[in-house]
C-alpha cells in the first residue's frame, strides 16, 4: 500500500512542474459555518488542477527507456491536461485520447500543453479502449488518472502542503472520483498528524466510493449523472479502495444543487473560479454533511477550475434558483389587450426584475381565449419569491413554478 | 494638492478595514505580451473592490462630532458597499443612497456590509439629489465616490503595495472612472519613484478623461455605455483632474469587446472573477494600448471582482464571440422533411457543437416555402469560425452571422 515514504520522495520531483498553491483564511464562510474555514485553492495550480502533481511524479519515475518510448492516457478532463504538460516540461512524448464530443476548451488547453490529442469514442471507455490499443501498438507507458501508487503519491504532496501551511487544521475535506487525490493526502496526513480528520465528498450521482463502503468491496455504477465532471466516476480503483478503506474518516455526498451553490458562492464571494468537483467539499461543509465543532479549523480541498464556460453558465442559473435569486413561472393570461400589463405591474410592485417572457397564444394546454406566459425573474431570495408568489396568486393568476 | 504624506498617513488607517491584496505573477499573460505581467488582484480586497481604502480613510479623518451625524453617499457600486463597510466597522451611521433599480445583488451586499439602504431616484444623479437632500436634512457627511482628498489618498495606499510587492515595476495599469484611483496611486508612485510609468484606462464609451486631457478642461460627456459600469463616470472630478494631468504619463481607451475577452481570460485561465472594470488595464495591455519594451515589468490593477452574475453570462458570451468560440448564425432551409438534417450534418462534419436551434417558419422576410434558422455554435476559434462559414455557403445555404 502507499507509504508516506512515496509522498515524501514525490515532494521532490512535483516542483518541475507544479507550484505550492495558496491556503487562504475566509472570512466569508467562517461566519456562515462558525468553523474556522481555510481554502486550500489548488484552482490555482498550473493546468488548473492537483492532477499535475500526480502526472508528474509518475512520469518523473519512468525509466530512461519508458521516457524515450513515450506515455499515453485517456481523459476528457484535469488529467489530460495534468499529463500533457508533465511530459512536455520534461521532454517526454504524451498521446491524449480524449473522446469525441469532449469540450473544445479541454481539446484546445490540452493541445496548449504540448499533448499530442487523439480523438476517438463515444465516451470514456472507448477512448480508454483506444488508448490502450496504442500502448500495445506503440509500446507507450499508460499513466493511470489514479489507480497507480506514483499517481497517488504525487497528489499525497498536497497533504503536506495543507499539513505545513496550516498546522492548527482538525478536519480536511477532499473530493472522490476514482479515488488518487484522497489516498495521497490520507495516507500524508494520517501517517504524520493522525489526530486530523479526513473526510471524502462525492457527488450524490456518483457515489461509488461510499458504495462500496457500504457493501465492503469495489462497486461499479451503472452510470453517473452529476454536474461535477471531474469526478463523475463509475469506480474508483482496486488500489484506492484499499487506502481509502483505511485511513479515511468518512466518506459523505453531496447533491448537484449544493454543489451549484457552492460554485456560486466561490465566485460571488471570493472571486474564484470552480469547477463543480473542486466546490463538493465546500458544498459539505456549508450544508452540514458532516459534524463539526464550533471554531474548529477545517480546510476544504478546492481541487480544480476548469470548468467550461457554457457550462458555468449553467451552473450559475441553477445556484441562483437555488438560492431564491432567479424564478421562472408559468401563468395564463385572458388574451386581451393590456392583460400582460395588469401582470407586469404587480411584479414591478414587489421589484421584482424581468429577465424574460414567453408569450404563446398556441399553446395545446390552455383554452382557445387564454395565453400561456412564461417569465423568468430576478428575486431577492427564498421570502422575497414566496411573497412574490403569493402576490400573483392574490391577483388572480395561477402560478406554477418551473425552476 | 495631493501630497505623499496625506497618503503615508492613510495606509495606517485603511488596515482597520482593509487587507494587502495579493500581487502574482502571471506566466499566461508574460507569455502573451513578451512583458512580465503582476497582476495586482485587487478583486480580493474586503467587499471585492478598492473603494474600501479610500472609504476608510475618509471616515476616520471626521471630526468626533461628525463620526457622531453620521455619513451618507449615493452608489449603485462598489463605493457603496465600500461605505458600508468602513463606517459600520468604526460604528458610524451610513446612509447609502442607491438608484431605484439598482441590481438586487448590490443592494443586498451593502445592507449586509451595515449600510442602511434608501432607494431613490431613476439614476445615479437622482440618487445623488437625494443623499445631498439627507446630507442637508440630517447634517451627515457625505462621502465623495472620488473628488475628495482623502478618498483619493486612501486609494493611493495600492501604490505604495505595488512599489513595495513588485520593486522592479516599471509600468502599472490603473482603471479610471471618475479618478480618484488613479489620483493616488499616481502621487504615491511618481513621488517615490518618477521612474515608474503610470497609465490609465477608460472604457471608449466614457472616456472622460481622455477627452478633459485633449481639451485641457473638464468634459462632461452627454452619456456613457459600456459593460464597464463601475467606470461608466460622465466626468472625473476638478480634484483629480488637476492630479491627473500632473502625474499621469497616459490615458488610453478600450472598446467594450476588448473587456469582455479581458474578463473571459481572467476566468479561464486565472480563475479568478473580475468585473468589467477591473479588465481594463489587461485589456490596454493585451491588445496593446500603449508602447511597451519585451520583458517590460508591468502591473495592470485589478481593481474589483464585484460583477453582477447575470452581467457576467452576457460578458461570457461576448467574450466567446470576440475569440471565435461561439457563433450564432442566420440561414433559410426550404420547409421540406429533412432540410434541417442535412444542415445539421454540415456542421457536425466541422465538429461545431450546437448550443441552440431556433426553427420559424412564420418569419415575414422569406418566401412561403421556406423556413428561417438561427443556430448557435460553439467553434474552436476564428479560423473554424472562418471554415465553417465557408462549408455551409458551399453546401448552398445563405449565411448571415448574428454576433
Amino acid at each position: 500500500m502507499l507509504q508516506l515514504s512515496d509522498i515524501l520522495e514525490a515532494r521532490d520531483r512535483v516542483w518541475e512542474t507544479s507550484r505550492h498553491t495558496p491556503l487562504a483564511h475566509s472570512y466569508t464562510y467562517s461566519k456562515m459555518t462558525d468553523a474556522d474555514v481555510y481554502l486550500k485553492l489548488e484552482n490555482f495550480q498550473r493546468t488548473g488542477a492537483f492532477k499535475i502533481r500526480g502526472a508528474t511524479n509518475r512520469i518523473a519515475t519512468l525509466s530512461a527507456a519508458e521516457k524515450d518510448a513515450g506515455v499515453v492516457t485517456a481523459s476528457a478532463g484535469n488529467h489530460a491536461q495534468g499529463v500533457a504538460l508533465a511530459a512536455s516540461r520534461t521532454g517526454v512524448d504524451a498521446t491524449i485520447v480524449m473522446p469525441e464530443d469532449a469540450p473544445i476548451s479541454k481539446v484546445n488547453a490540452t493541445q496548449s500543453y504540448g499533448g499530442d490529442v487523439v480523438l476517438s469514442g463515444a465516451d470514456y471507455d472507448e477512448a480508454a479502449e483506444r488508448a490502450h490499443e496504442i500502448e500495445r501498438e506503440e509500446g507507450r507507458t499508460y499513466v493511470h488518472a489514479f489507480d497507480d501508487p506514483y499517481v497517488m503519491a504525487g497528489q499525497g504532496t498536497l497533504g503536506l502542503e495543507i499539513l505545513e501551511d496550516c498546522p492548527d487544521v482538525e478536519t480536511v475535506i477532499v473530493p472522490i472520483g476514482g479515488g488518487g487525490l484522497i489516498s495521497g493526502i490520507a495516507v500524508a496526513i494520517k501517517e504524520k498528524r493522525p489526530d486530523v480528520r479526513v473526510i471524502g465528498v462525492q457527488a450524490e450521482g456518483a457515489a461509488s466510493a461510499a458504495a462500496a463502503l457500504e457493501k465492503g468491496e469495489l462497486v461499479t455504477l451503472d452510470g453517473v449523472d452529476t454536474v461535477a465532471d471531474g469526478i463523475a466516476t463509475r469506480s474508483i480503483g482496486t488500489q484506492t479502495f484499499e487506502v481509502i478503506s483505511e485511513y479515511v474518516d468518512e466518506v459523505v455526498t453531496v447533491p448537484d444543487s449544493e454543489i451549484a451553490m457552492a460554485v456560486v458562492y466561490l465566485l460571488e464571494r471570493s472571486k474564484t473560479l470552480v469547477e463543480g468537483a473542486g466546490a463538493v467539499g465546500l458544498a459539505a461543509l456549508l450544508f452540514e454533511h458532516f459534524e463539526f465543532e464550533p471554531d474548529e479549523t477545517i480546510v476544504p480541498l478546492i481541487s480544480g477550475g476548469n470548468i467550461d464556460l457554457n457550462t458555468l453558465t449553467t451552473v450559475i442559473v441553477r445556484g441562483l434558483v437555488e438560492t431564491g435569486r432567479y424564478l421562472k413561472i408559468r401563468t395564463v393570461l385572458e388574451d386581451r389587450p393590456g392583460a400582460l400589463e395588469d401582470l407586469l405591474a404587480v411584479l414591478s410592485g414587489y421589484r421584482a426584475n424581468i429577465y424574460a417572457i414567453q408569450h404563446d397564444r398556441t399553446s395545446r394546454d390552455i383554452g382557445m381565449s387564454d395565453t400561456e406566459v412564461e417569465i423568468d425573474l430576478e428575486t431577492r431570495g427564498p421570502d422575497h419569491v414566496a411573497e412574490l408568489i403569493d402576490a400573483i396568486e392574490d391577483a388572480g393568476y395561477p402560478v406554477e413554478v418551473l425552476v
